[in-house]
């Protein structure tokens, strides 16, 4: 098998954790340059201990290498639309973090320049590749479950997020609950028609007082007739509550949070077990190598790639109708 | 301790059950006599087993007897309001099967006769004496979770009803739901202020038919400023499908369904486990003995009944609500 | 359905538990005697209040009534094999809790004296009818599991008997393993050939000056080829502890503990669940009741009872091997 | 912090998943040299995919290299105590598969030339690096379960071996009951004393034919006064099954298996959840890195090896002992 060539644009927490899952678990696949605006001397020690040659701080310098043939942009959100675009003229493979735009008409322009380019693109909606989802998604595919009726998703973060961060996050629904909206329409295999939201400040005024919500439930409702639920919470003090079930005509699916181990202590004081994990990427951290893996695997064997273009506009069109639900109290349809 | 005499009027299922809970669990309480329009041999026969002198078609023999202090109303729902009236009156204390009556002008009136009779009043929410739902209520109270934000419910029946009963049931709100709302009050410890339905049919579409719906999922806004959501299936082809969870600020508390055993099978084609159970009667049967015990506790010990006047009538109110919100697909404030 | 009417003899805990079990479950029997020699007036006011007519001291007053059927043995252990004789030698069918004798001659003798008898004998092997024992029992006898390879039984108390107890209820083996030792044959379907024992002072000194041990492992080989390993404690802090494993060549089938609730409480200090029940009583308490109902039932239809002479001796058999295992520190054949 | 080079001898399934383990997941050490007797092109091409350099089949073109610091050894089991002394006295640090010899003799010679090299020496019992048995352990440490009183270990394989290896094995407790023998001694903190074996064949004639059992029970004392039992099967159809509990004057902590996800479905046939892993290299994966980066992290800073010299020893002392007890049908105490 020939050597794929990549580049990583992005060299924060995420852009880290897609570089070695590469270096350590994709074979086929060789970094030649990472590249950051902030490059520092941490992150180049770092990139040669895992065997990068070049590091950078103009992402240009991968755009315009021919020996790049794929690219994965990490940099901060406001970026990934543009850098999309300029890798896909270059004719560059696309591995773009989420979200790719707050904008939906930017969104849409990206989709066009990289459709007409031709080149393959994949969105990081991880945990499509979790191992818990993935056998939820199998079941329903299976049969196992009938026709689905409700799809529940759980979602709630360990920690809240800082207030300042909050300002410029887009909102807790292009933040954090975007990965549920792609799960609810990946579970169902149907579109989100209409939106409902109900939603409220109960964990940290700054939050509100910040102009968003911590805590929400979401109701759904898709074109196939199913009826979905998304409850949110940015803080669950006991760990990161990842759920999903999927209950239909033949029965249900349904799944709980990973613990560190299966040890149950039983004592005069009650029986206790181990709690979810806590941090995002020691809990999702299989299905970072998994969405790499089969990113690798859609280029290396010409297929498409798993989560594609309309999945990076649909989740941000439902957030946006959210939001709007949020705003007037009422239901919203989601405009595609 | 002194003989408590009780009547029962309605010997149907659930008259049977609460007959069978006193004359086994309660022996502070006689069943003097238990009345039933279609009083019949066979009924006679099992009264007779369980020691119950009289049994007779006319419910005023039980009105009209100075003896009896205690009147079960277990007949038919119309018929629950004038009854409940008629024996209050007759200073006799009540416990009545819900719903009260559908209207609530007819609660209304009901509960002032009540409330002026001074008689004890308890209302038929089983599912509060439950072990399992008592268990999240504990922890609630205990301060375990801290202060709730979101109250979850899973209602889902094993099997639908007969398309015939759907059209004088008064709806899935107000045959089905309608404890759901109440176990969403006793979990939260607030009353709902909003209601929105994402309702469906997709268990048969005779139910359609009938003018109902048969799935549904309703979010709930409590005073409290907590949130709740409600999912509802008329058919959970796995078996009768009961279970909450309460999330706050200091963590969660959520039960899973009882089976009939511990036991865990493991073979070669998978890990099998039993099946909930699936009769209301063997899921609920600790519960319906529980809350017999309690009534004729608080009836002994002159204390309040745990189920009373206001939960009589606040999740017909509710019901209601989510009734219109359905009908408009809009969220509707519940009128107290 | 003619009515069966009882006598019972001991009104001691157990005593009351069955006859509580008999008046409130199987309306086909009267109990209409009970006898203690310690008889007094708080035993008289709670056999009125079951509607049972007489009280006695004396045993006689049962065995020379000639409306008794059915006399259920509840006495200290050193009357069981006694009364069991005199109360065959009148005729009635004989219900009586473990162990019929310690010694193994006085049981033969008594088994000799019910067979020439031709009543119904059955012996108080209660955990053989709880719901998750029977579970385990089915799934062998629906060959789920195979051929059974490994039976394992925990059987841990949750508190330990004080020393003076110890000193006159025959030893661990006689006064609790002997439930598990008849839980192996009734698990495994096959008779035990060989016992070896590890066992240990590690709970109470005090149990160890009285000649006693409060831990042991206990291998079993049985007819069928199969090993059966039990281990028990006289203290498990953390409740009850009573679970079963049979594995075979199809696979495996084994249970969990009972607890309150199915209530999970998840804080930022662990996730926490029920304990396993802690009194005896309440653990089996659907036990007690379902034995005598099919104690009854065999009675009512003529048919072999379900706990029967044979499995009265064998247990006492293994656990005399037990016994002898222990002190010799070898491997003993049970002697049949 | 300086390379370490390391050498692997035996290029063989555990080899190359620990050469992986070092390739990506320890960035201080670099696999020089892999050699094999039977090395072949396949393993050249796996070998220069991972960036080792050179491939061999004489192992002492690793012995006498002057740059390796750090030897594995995962040649065939009669080869490891010869490597281990040519290593050590070439003054190299030894990691060696498990069991470093089935003579004690041997063993005794070798941990002799170890000792006096004054290298480090680490003996591949990966379970003790497994998420699940630290967790035991670390709740034994942490006084969860007061003193020890039982410790069970439940260890079936999914598939029984080839008759033709079972003639080879050294026989089940020296090929697969050691890891639990291991095992027992981690979670006890004791030393065996006694060892009882209840051993058959009920998995495969075949394996009897070839002198060994395929299923046991086995009884430890430990020094400590604990009690220890072991089952073991060849053949558990539902997968590989590993658990352990510690039960003690505290309470107890225990394990159960890990499945491929916390997926639970349920159907009208039942509630299915995922079966135990079923390989070893799945089951434990993580076992296997994270012995390697403790085993390079006693050699970077110079401390004590989790897995020393004693451990290679006291898990043959004590199978060696298991069949002599299983020879004899007695107890046998453990000659030390």
């Amino acid at each position: 098998m020939k050597q794929i060539t990549v580049g990583i644009i992005g060299a924060g927490r995420i852009g880290k954790v897609h570089a070695q899952s590469i270096a350590l678990n994709i074979p086929g696949a060789k970094i030649k340059t990472i590249a950051d605006v902030y490059m520092n001397d941490e992150t180049i020690t770092w990139a040669k201990s895992l065997g990068i040659e070049n590091t950078t701080k103009d992402y240009l310098d991968i755009v315009n290498d021919k020996d790049i043939e794929v690219v994965l942009i990490c940099s901060s959100t406001n970026t990934h639309a543009q850098f999309t675009m300029e890798v896909a003229k270059a004719g560059k493979n696309v591995f773009c973090e989420k979200p790719l735009d707050p904008s939906i008409e930017k969104i849409k322009e990206t989709l066009k320049v990289v459709e007409d380019s031709g080149i393959k693109f994949q969105i990081g909606f991880n945990r499509r590749f979790d191992h818990n989802f993935k056998a939820v998604k199998q079941a329903v595919l299976n049969g196992k479950v009938g026709d689905p009726h409700i799809i529940r998703i759980t979602s709630r973060d360990p920690e809240p997020p800082n207030p300042e961060y909050v300002k410029v996050s887009g909102g807790m629904f292009m933040d954090m609950t975007i990965h549920d909206f792609d799960m609810a329409r990946f579970l169902s295999g149907s579109e989100v028609e209409e939106v409902y939201v109900q939603g409220a400040v109960l964990v940290d005024p700054e939050i509100g007082k910040a102009g968003d919500i911590d805590t929400a439930v979401i109701t759904l409702k898709f074109k196939s007739g199913a009826i979905g639920v998304i409850d949110n919470s940015r803080k669950a003090v006991y760990g990161y509550d990842q759920r999903a079930e999927v209950f239909g005509s033949g029965g249900a699916v349904e799944t709980s949070n990973d613990g560190l181990s299966t040890a149950v202590i039983s004592t005069s004081s009650g029986i206790g077990s181990e709690k979810p994990l806590f941090f995002f990427l020691e809990r999702y951290m299989d299905s970072f190598v998994q969405e790499m893996k089969e990113f690798f695997n859609s280029i290396g064997n010409d297929t498409d790639t798993a989560v594609g273009l309309i999945d990076a506009l649909r989740p941000v069109q439902i957030a946006k109708a959210a939001g709007e639900s949020l705003k007037s109290g009422l239901p919203v349809k989601v405009v595609y």
